[in-house]
């Protein structure tokens, strides 16, 4: 039998301790499966006095990360500390620096450090794979960067946060507004410590940005990504939403246009009854299409301890077979600069603003969006407060730019009282 | 950069063709994500004139697959001919013999002769992927096999037949009888040669038994199965089922028991609503259900030139860029012997059945229910012609076992007029 691979482990949150659990209790399975040994050698994390349900005992224990990554003991550093700089980044660095392979489930570091961390690891003869990183369980890193090597890759689309889809999905099974549900959301330990990154919308874009590399052969760009968050969106939203059909996702669409890659994480509405209408709670869903596989969908658990560490060990029994591919499937130097591109694919939006309650209002409303060329599906004027009067437009399907010219110029107005919201509906 | 990677293709029908498509049409790009160049240097198909859309003037011709697959400038046999044995088997004994890789669709062959075809790989240090020979474009089993290595699985489930699930969603959505159905998709080229490897599960059998294979790391045992085709499907039980909120998919399910591993591929009544229950015409669905990831679901088109040419092309660059994993995930040698499982978790049941139009018939049919511990849901005898009267029973749930007893027992009485249609119904 070959060598053992030892594994250093930064990060004993859930996920380093389910990886740890894996570990131990899966000797057998994956020496059957990889033909080696896999021992854990060394492990790090802020506090070791911390009962994390897993005997520690056997590994050797470093406080400073850097010295972990850099162990001679050490052949794969497993990187789950998260943070887009800081202690992850500089024990990233000094793992490839000193030849290790790193398997990592933080997609912040990459999003920001993806090209640099990947020409290191070439430099170094060495890899990083990341399946953790994006979705939680779901194998789409390896679908895309191996399974549909031989498609011209067309469009990538996904819900990718789970807390997200748990506030949105929560607020309409309860009827609860936004600020409730993501107090409970908080409560549960569902939020990231600093809680913008996931109703930001941030945390997605990361994950989105990653995938957008391997499928267009292109060069991390998460500053070249349009993202909106899910704040602003209020049960009135999704009860509206529900009226028409729809439901209110945080979708991320990543796709190549003639002038380059978009991508855009945005809020949407989508129809109640398609697959990712459908999808409930912490469950993420990307769908890939490509010129030859048509479309595939994979749907699975986006977080918690179990399935990433279970992608954490897919990437490691990967290493552990001698399975050692380019970070985003092609070598770094040949990633492509593309430039952000914005989509003029036409799309119906959801438009709902406040209006001074004055004479006049609503017809100064219809003549600027008739000015931008964007046509008025339906309008309704709904129970409104004194001296405010909540407004609910669907257009047809009109151009981005359209509409942003529209939202633009409809904000340097006297009588709408705040930025609208506008809401793209896709017919996913 | 590293030699080129030389193909030699057997069988230029749809699938064959639209690898030599993507090959032609990508090469930069299968380049790009490989390091290496992808090149064809040798076909063999039945009939050398025919016109395939495809130019294949640059390669050499060998009118015999055995030939091709010896030849020195071949390092991966594509097999594209099918048939579980003949000229397919005897190639690939060759192909393996001369120290060539293989990449197939050919699921009929691996189910039959799996076990024997990967000890031959491994004894050669080469291995045999079939990525396409399940549900078409789908990765299922790179994720089986690869993303999912740190699960211990504990049960596979599908739709992976495009065919009978398109004849039985045609079947509810135009009202029509089976045998109509069929002749429609006998038109449309959707069946196979000999349709009830089709219509009869086997098709999906074989499928399902190299999943199992991998997933619990048994040698495939297609003998072991438990198959049950959907010919006896009548537009009346689809209208049945449709009724109470259920529709009607040839179901695969692999689960470890404490006996063995069970495998059954069946039709079965599932929720309208759920995502299998939704799936339409040739869309392919499996869940895989680990004890790390939870629960993944993937889906996408099950067959098709493009899919089915993807998947090849995936197998390909994972050889090109070096990844040689054994053939079920494990070596052929380590796979165990499982005895075929049967499981004793209960289920209800819908059954229908043809009773003689005699007084006492129901009351003779419920006590041979109740004596078998099958207890009665709802029953319901309807529309009848002269002297027969179709009957429709769903029964609270029951243990396979007792069914059987119970249904063996109904065949012997007077008053049933014919074998019962008895499925099972799955909460999926």
């Amino acid at each position: 039998m070959a060598d053992p691979l030892r594994l250093g482990i930064a990060g004993l949150g859930t996920v380093g301790a389910g990886v740890v659990g894996i570990v131990q209790r899966h000797a057998d399975l994956l020496t059957a499966r990889t033909g080696r040994t896999i021992a854990i050698t060394s492990v790090s994390a802020r506090d070791r006095s911390k009962d994390r349900g897993v005997d520690l005992s056997a590994y050797a224990w470093e406080d400073d990360p850097v010295t972990l990554a850099k162990r001679d003991d050490v052949d794969i550093f497993v990187e789950l500390m998260g943070g887009d700089s800081g202690p992850a980044l500089d024990a990233t660095k000094a793992a490839l620096a000193a030849g290790k392979d790193v398997v990592t489930a933080n997609k912040a570091m990459l999003a920001h450090h993806g090209q640099a961390l990947a020409e290191a690891a070439e430099a170094a003869g060495r890899t990083i794979r990341f399946e953790a990183a994006v979705a939680g369980g779901i194998p789409v890193v390896k679908a895309l960067t191996e399974s549909l090597a031989g498609n011209k890759i067309t469009r990538v689309m996904g819900v990718m946060n789970g807390t997200c889809n748990y506030i949105l999905t929560r607020m309409e099974s309860a009827g609860l507004p936004y600020d409730d549900v993501f107090a409970e959301a908080d409560a549960l330990g569902f939020l990231e410590a600093d809680p913008t990154l996931d109703v930001g919308g941030i945390d997605a874009g990361h994950k989105l940005a990653l995938l957008a590399s391997i499928a267009f052969g292109t060069k991390p760009d998460f500053d070249g990504m349009r993202i909106e968050g899910i704040e602003r969106i209020s049960i009135d939203d999704i009860n509206r939403a529900a009226d028409m059909g729809y439901r209110i996702k945080l979708l991320g669409v990543a796709q190549q246009t003639a002038d380059g890659v978009e991508q855009r994480m945005q809020p949407c509405l989508v129809p109640a009854s398609s697959p990712i209408g459908q999808l409930e709670g912490g469950t993420n869903m990307v769908v890939i299409e490509g010129d030859a596989v048509e479309q595939i969908v994979l749907r699975g658990p986006g977080a918690g301890q179990g399935p990433t560490a279970s992608a954490v060990m897919g990437d490691v029994c990967d290493l552990a077979r001698g399975i050692r591919i380019p970070t985003f499937g092609q070598p770094a130097g040949t990633l492509a600069d593309s430039p952000p591109a914005r989509s003029a694919r036409p799309a119906p939006y959801y438009l709902r603003m406040t209006l001074a309650d004055k004479p006049g209002a609503l017809a100064k409303v219809a003549t600027i969006l008739g000015q931008h060329e964007l046509s008025i599906d339906r309008m309704r004027q709904y129970d409104h407060a004194e001296l405010e009067a909540p407004v609910l437009i669907v257009t047809h399907a009109a151009a981005p730019d359209a509409l942003d010219a529209a939202l633009r110029a409809l904000e340097t107005t006297d009588v709408v009282l705040a930025p609208p919201v506008a809401l793209r509906i896709e017919a996913v």
